[in-house]
């Protein structure tokens, strides 16, 4: 495995693969590498010749407020982990290198970037789109692996595949949990030990969409009142939305009759989770 | 030669001339195509294996009260030019292939799209970037070509490649211009004769603004004043911006100590015609 920081040197490799014709898998990620990056990483082992991990905290992606400075960081144990998957290249660029002075190019996801975590965060999905489309351009992967947890990211990240006609397969890996059922996050190590244990109501929420559905119930509002009464049992929580969306759009659905998105993000004091699930 | 409407088509093709090892030359063009483009043509034809002429008036880069209902379209004419030109293939694509239901991506290219033409176009060069970078995605060329004329265009296409990591080779060649120095452009076609007649002011500008650059005068005030002389005399003139400005950022510039554009918009009616030159 070896660690590339440099752009030029790594669309050079990228170059060579592919007029080889060897396959590149990429797993774009900001470090701090959880069980759910190393199951996108495992998945990318096994259909891809070359496997990438991108490790960049882009602060494009990141409000002025929010917690760029203090994400998480550690390359040693994120370059132990990717070396134990079998990723072979680790490209780990700094801030400079993808944003030089002068930069000012942006591809901006329109209305469905301003939905859902775009309310809180309206600049968030515009730095996802422009920082994957720089990986894209410079890695030249056939294939790209996203986690179901960042569903409105993978969505946003599909619209603009289709609509700036790359040709890049996008998988979309589902939600790894820990053994209570709270989704694996980066972000999790913010949380206090309080706060941490009423974290789990939000898998209680997405557990309780499922059961209704499960059980015939297609009217969102009913769907949408069940789970806010297990998010009330989080007394530290403040949920920021709490919304059943189409797909496509992300725009709210009353009656469940194709497939929806069940999506949420809950303040834990200034930690914010998100979670969700798939119906239809 | 081959027209090809279809952007799976197109991309199968360029798929396979990659894969083969063949060079692409793009020529990105709205039609109507006069000696202007054709020059662009003919240095791809000899710099690439393969060239590509898109034909594609985007209506993303015309404002609402802009012409592109009436923008000139003749593809009898201009698929008899690209045959005799040596083009390959004319990639000619509708509004509904290129910008289906849903669309929603668009590519900003910041504060550099906000200055000159773009304080009267606002949305223009963000209709530009767009389509140019799926053109670039669909057609996978090598080197593409571009007009001088369209100056900022060019320096906000060469940002865009810069930032966004594109393996591209952009290409800017010179201004044709008609007999009497009035630079070639579809939009000639608006003028009524005695527009025509004074519309030849414009390049006349620019020569004052190169002989006096050549005699040593390095004062950006002095040179648009003489400039501005010039245009007065062409009495049906409305002039939109006249002005030196960096190549980079197109900030102006007041002392003429590095490369500069020197760029005109102006109004014939509702006819907008642009000319400009690089000093320095």
């Amino acid at each position: 495995m070896i660690i590339v920081n440099n752009i030029d040197e790594m669309h050079d490799l990228s170059n060579k693969w592919r007029q080889d014709g060897k396959s590149i898998g990429l797993v774009p990620t900001m470090g701090y590498l959880h069980e759910g990056h190393l199951s996108l990483i495992n998945a990318a082992r096994g259909e891809n010749d070359i496997v990438v991990t991108s490790i960049f905290v882009n602060p494009s992606q990141f409000g002025p407020n929010e917690d760029f400075e203090r994400y998480p960081r550690d390359m040693e144990a994120d370059s132990a982990a990717c070396e134990l998957a079998g990723v072979d290249v680790i490209f780990a660029p700094d801030a400079q290198e993808m944003y030089p002075e002068g930069y000012t190019t942006y591809v901006e996801p329109g209305a469905i970037g301003q939905r859902l975590c775009g309310v809180t965060r309206p600049i968030h999905f515009r730095g996802v789109c422009t920082v994957v489309l720089k990986l894209f351009n410079i890695i030249q992967p056939l294939n790209a692996y996203f986690g179901q947890k960042d569903a409105q990211q993978y969505l946003i990240l599909k619209r603009m595949v289709a609509d700036l006609n790359l040709d890049i397969n996008l998988h979309r890996m589902p939600i790894i949990r820990e053994a209570d059922g709270l989704a694996k996050s980066s972000r999790n190590v913010y949380l206090t030990p309080e706060q941490r244990e009423q974290a789990t109501m939000l898998f209680a929420a997405v557990k309780k969409a499922e059961q209704l559905y499960r059980a015939g119930e297609r009217d969102s509002a009913t769907i949408l009142a069940a789970m806010s009464d297990e998010l009330a049992k989080a007394s530290l929580a403040k949920v920021d939305y709490l919304q059943i969306v189409e797909t496509d759009n992300l725009l709210p659905v009353q009656h469940i009759d194709r497939e929806v998105l069940v999506a949420m993000a809950v303040y834990f004091g200034s930690t914010r989770l998100i979670d969700n699930t798939i119906l239809g």
